[in-house]
């Protein structure tokens, strides 16, 4: 491959969805470049003319492959997995299939969205807080439910899935938000098995190109 | 097929999650039973420990299908795609996927779940309308812009995909919240053409088993 026509990945250390694309990258071993979007510094780099023009919802991550221009995490990890499927992150099976995407989803439309910067910016500083804890409590109180059902070693069986690449971010979410996550054994079992991995690791927001002095580990 | 292996659909007439799947199943003339839960009603029937038991995080739709359950509704179209592969949902060009999933992914985690019911009850009535017309002006103006650069005669080329399953259903409620759509020719556009669609019409929420009298039609 030539230097040019290396993936680059728009993101932000802290950005729980650019998380879930860096653990996908790291699993697949592809070299990548990243190009930080601050999403607080100089009122939010997203809003820049630059980064509109290659998402218009002015958001992270979006990533550049292929000659080709994808935002939406999961759009993008699914266009990883067609196109560079070793190792997978989607089951053979059409059956767990379903239940890595509807766990997937539950976590990518049913709570990542609703505690994201941009909705906590419009309900206010004094409620923030409880704001997200509410939502990450109903998210995580399904979750936590499905998982019982679904999870082996991982979310869904022993293999690592785009459901995994999702609940970890999402779980940081809520140690931020400083929500108790003792009603959640089995979310908490799975989390940490989880961050052992190198992937989980690599990727984190506290090793990024962009991460702050003071919160790198 | 025996009677007993029927799918069931788990829908509200009025859901816009629900009637992406409902045109899905449509398209591929999938046979099912509709099982309304009425979201209002009974204080929300999807709060019932019977609907718990079936989808956790308490939303429409759940499809029954093939001996599993499952929820989210792109997980479940994706689900009807690798099952029932006619006619596709899915373009056969990996990088036309992505741009389907992008916009599907844009609606489904950065629009709808914005303006859904749970959030704007949480928002108060006296918001709900000024929240919800700022969601979808936010999102619209996004998806105008991409839609300008991969649409056809549909929002991905010329053929039906799982985008448009998203997109009827959101200008839909953008229509309830009076959004207006004039600056989104290519959005309007694509969605009058979708609607002369029998799929999308026999799917449509003033035709469903549980749509009251006076908003048949």
């Amino acid at each position: 491959m030539t230097e040019s026509s290396k993936p680059i990945l728009y993101s932000y250390f802290r950005s729980s969805c650019s998380w879930r694309v860096r653990i996908a990258l790291a699993l697949k071993s592809i070299d990548y470049e990243t190009i930080p979007v601050n999403l607080i510094k100089d009122q939010g780099q997203q809003f820049s003319e630059e980064f509109q023009a290659l998402n218009p919802m002015k958001q992270v991550p979006t990533l550049k492959i292929d000659g080709i221009t994808i935002s939406q995490s999961l759009a993008i990890i699914e266009f990883l997995e067609e196109t560079r499927p070793t190792p997978r992150l989607l089951p053979k099976d059409p059956k767990k299939r379903a239940q890595v995407r509807m766990i997937s989803d539950t976590i990518a439309s049913g709570i990542q969205p609703l505690q994201n910067l941009s909705v906590l910016k419009q309900v206010g500083q004094e409620n923030q807080l409880a704001w997200a804890q509410k939502v990450i409590h109903t998210g995580f109180d399904a979750l936590e439910q499905i998982l019982r059902s679904t999870a082996g070693k991982y979310c869904v069986g022993d293999e690592v899935s785009m459901a995994d690449l999702c609940l970890v971010p999402q779980v940081a979410n809520a140690e931020r938000f400083k929500v108790d996550l003792t009603p959640y054994p089995t979310i908490s079992r799975i989390n940490k098995t989880l961050l052992a991995l190198e992937a989980f690791q690599v990727s984190h927001p506290c090793r990024q190109p962009d991460t702050p002095p003071e919160l790198r580990a």
